[in-house]
């Protein structure tokens, strides 16, 4: 069996013992003589599964009681409907722009109200994190609309901004589980899997139980209403059972890895490898501020596509994948997400120290 | 390893070869050094498995080349509000309610135009197909909506309603793949994958490329627009990369064992030992009228729910599992999936005469 170093930005990387754990349970779950997938959602089998994953994730992100834990579909795209469609009162909400994510949610927002983007970094095409401890915010939006990790571009906030009062909605797609956060800063938190959980196709979504409006309108389409989800513990249809279960295959490793706490020291390890390394390099450089880092996803490039083209080619070869950069910023980038074990990162710098002898 | 015959209405029976197959490319699909699960959307081995997946279907099926295929998320339920949130011109549709999800779809589609029940089974609970051969339809009716087989009460429709013109949409979610049907009929058709096909979180939609509208109004998600996702090959956003995945595998299973003709003539022997017991039993009968049954989906009973009760437990003792009827019916209900081997209905039967001996 070959196993390679897979940085892709997401899809990503996920758990090996997670991995054969699901395989080695693929036609027989616990000695039920099927598979997960093969159960019926409304199974005392299924409904444990839901039920251990939204409870390990609580634990792992230290959610309050007041906050709902939703599994749905769609992906976070869905989620750039829903927060407005569902959230909106005022008809008024104001977005930081850092990444194009952050400006695709601005501008399906802009279908259901009138959304002010009150900070954008694109002057430096997302670059940076800008700075967001005194924005000038709509006195009637409904909620502030932020990023939390562009996986992009490989920038993060490191610290939250001044909400002023107003309701703050954070996309954590590339972040969830990476780092602590405090939930109870937010009043929606939401995630596609794919990148640092589980398989495309669930998505997570943490929303602070007041916040879950029943007088909505009435030509809702029923999967965009965050009260018939919660009111059916996400199961107003069939769930992702599958996506879900590995969900919480992930969930609990991480809890046997010591948590939060425990990950983010690794995830800071790892970046630090990679930063420190190309803080001194003189063939790579980092391609975002430092201060604006993201553990997660690091974008670096030479000063010559050629010989950015070269290394990816070459660092294939030594089973280092996906570390190209996206089509937006060129060059290169490694997402180091929770399963990137760090001695990936460090079969990734010892070929970068060995491509820059060669080729400088 | 233990595997039972699991009766399950959905999600369902998968081929175990499938099964099988997945399991041993958990961690390394192809040589890749990596899951599928952990693969970019964007990259060329995904793109294969999302190519080879539609041209599979589309040869089972015989799907015109101006149909477009999509594996969307959200599962039937979207479709309810999808279809009259693109469908509707004149903001007319007939519906046929021959069952709960039928009707489910009508009422979510009054949500968004004047809807018109010409048909119901529900005088008599859904027990059979009403006459549709010559319906009094809307004369400026966007479309006649139908559900071809209807899963909780064990009905298929055996002849196409007379449409009289109008275009004919039809939730297939519990027949697909099952039998041969001519997609000509249709102007759309769309199914969950998680009872004929593979894992919940993957919706299959073939829609007539004429009724792919991109005059809809502004303000409308975008992931409730056909345009989008045609337009971007069902990758507007990241697609449930492993549901395509396995659907692709059992699309493969299928053509392998001769295609739609080869599976709807074991299909058709599966119905007929279990009908046939049935119809000579002096214990079980059948729940819904002869004509109207379903090759999927058995609906059985006794004439006392407390026999009902002993022959579910004892069943489950004996590897038959999930075969009790919905709640709506009550009794039991046998779903019999293209992947539930013959050797389950025979065992199911067997165990069937057996108890009837015992307790009659």
């Amino acid at each position: 069996m070959k196993r390679v170093y897979n940085f892709s930005a997401g899809p990503g990387v996920l758990p090996e013992a997670v991995l054969q754990e699901a395989a080695a349970e693929m036609l027989d779950y616990q000695n039920n003589g099927m598979s997960v997938m093969e159960m019926s959602h409304r199974s005392a089998m299924f409904q444990k599964i839901l039920d251990d994953a939204q409870n390990d994730l609580r634990t792992l992100m230290n959610i309050p009681s007041n906050y709902k834990v939703l599994f749905l579909q769609g992906g976070a795209t869905t989620q750039f409907s829903m927060i407005p469609m569902n959230l909106l009162k005022n008809g008024v909400a104001d977005y930081i722009v850092t990444g194009a994510w952050a400006k695709k949610a601005a501008k399906e927002a802009k279908k259901f109200g009138k959304i002010n983007i009150v900070a954008s970094s694109e002057d430096k095409n997302f670059s940076y994190i800008p700075d967001v401890s005194d924005l000038l915010l709509s006195d009637d939006a409904d909620y502030l609309h932020m990023c939390d990790n562009n996986t992009i571009y490989g920038t993060k906030f490191k610290k939250l901004p001044n909400a002023k009062g107003h309701i703050l909605v954070t996309d954590i797609s590339s972040s969830i589980l990476s780092e602590e956060i405090d939930v109870t800063k937010f009043g929606l938190l939401y995630a596609g899997a794919q990148k640092n959980v589980g398989p495309a196709g669930t998505t997570i979504v943490i929303i602070r139980e007041d916040l879950v409006r029943t007088d909505l309108p009435e030509n809702m389409p029923v999967m965009m209403r965050y009260d018939i989800h919660v009111e059916k513990g996400s199961m107003y249809n069939t769930p992702p059972t599958y996506g879900i279960y590995l969900c919480g295959k992930v969930f609990k490793w991480l809890l046997n890895l010591g948590g939060i706490k425990a990950i983010q020291k690794i995830n800071e390890e790892k970046a630090a490898l990679l930063y420190d390394y190309l803080d001194q390099s003189q063939l790579f450089k980092g391609t975002v501020e430092k201060e604006s880092r993201s553990l997660m996803n690091v974008s670096f490039k030479t000063n010559n596509p050629e010989i950015d083209a070269k290394f990816i080619a070459q660092a294939k070869e030594n089973n280092i994948v996906n570390i190209k950069g996206h089509r937006s910023t060129g060059g290169m980038r490694a997402s180091m997400y929770n399963a990137m074990p760090i001695d990936g990162v460090k079969a990734l710098v010892a070929f970068m120290e060995k491509f820059e002898k060669e080729n400088i």
